[in-house]
């Protein structure tokens, strides 16, 4: 059976629990505290040593960081991972946005919002990363007025992917109030077979 | 024949540059000025409204964003991209890795020292980058001692992705004198067969 290394309060980590409730695969889940040093331990590190989760560790100890690979690799022969060349093209751009456009402004406004005391010093970068956040729903936005889903031969791993965060911006004081595209398509996801909401 | 939408002053434009001379895959470039709001336009924003280069246009006007995601439609096939599900996996994480842990850093590093103006406040950001950039650097020289490339199977668009910007940190204020195994993979890297430099 294979194992995760997460931490159920990150959205990286929330994607692989929606996946593999999704793909019905039974997993082994491991918490770590990455807010006191679970991830800088020499047994972490010599798992992973860029210090991040989540990761998969398979059963013959073989690892691999970065939430996105790991959906690839996990859905690979599934339908959330499109065959096709141009809709595996499309969902490989929207994973890539979502870890460059999306992620370091929408989990991180969350992040200092939800997490770190009102009175936190990292609490004046919240305005420049919900400015950059609301560019990335505006994307979003653009794009979902057209389709059902962030790909458009159907649900994927980009819509998994998209939806770990996007759900809970209101958190980060990110407020989806102007994307009704991007609501609905939050409603549509929540309505896939096996959807699983995050553990707080 | 594919249109590259592209600067050629961007280590992300670049690595398409180096696929496609690799794949010996001819190719139309389009230059965008970028800092002058080439990416800003309606017609950009309708063929990438995420308004970025490198932007892959097909033939037929489909259009691909997000340079590694540009990379595996490119590669797929070729040995560029392993196709063994284990080796395709790690190529994957480099290149999410690359985008989220190291391009953030030594890409940006990079553009404040090389393009912006001596007395820029920018470059009070110098500091918090280079340190970031060196957590990444740190990580690649810990793979790069154990074996030849970033994926053991053997030189590919991992490579490609994490060489567009590691070979120019120098400009960007981040020396690599610390990172012995990096370097030598950069000479391993240009000795590749149909390599290319980065034009200036």
């Amino acid at each position: 059976m294979i194992t995760i290394h997460g931490m159920c309060a990150s959205g990286n980590c929330y994607k692989l629990q929606l996946l593999l409730s999704q793909l019905d695969q039974p997993y082994r889940w491991i918490e770590v505290d990455t807010l006191n040093g679970g991830t800088r331990t020499p047994e972490f590190l010599a798992k992973n040593p860029n210090g991040k989760v989540p990761l998969l560790e398979l059963e013959d100890g073989r690892c691999l960081a970065e939430s996105n690979a790991i959906l690839c690799y996990l859905a690979e022969a599934s339908p959330l991972l499109p065959n096709e060349r141009w809709a595996r093209a499309q969902t490989l751009q929207w994973l890539f946005f979502e870890q460059y456009s999306h992620e370091p402004y929408v989990a991180v406004a969350r992040f200092i919002a939800k997490f770190l005391p009102a009175d936190h010093p990292r609490r004046a970068e919240l305005p420049r990363l919900q400015a950059r956040a609301h560019q990335a729903l505006a994307v979003m936005e653009r794009e979902l007025a057209t389709r059902d889903f962030m790909v458009a031969s159907g649900y994927s791993i980009a819509d998994i992917a998209l939806y770990a965060y996007t759900h809970d911006a209101p958190a980060g004081g990110i407020e989806l109030g102007g994307y009704p595209h991007v609501q609905a398509w939050l409603r549509r996801v929540e309505s896939q077979p096996r959807f699983v909401r995050q553990r707080d």
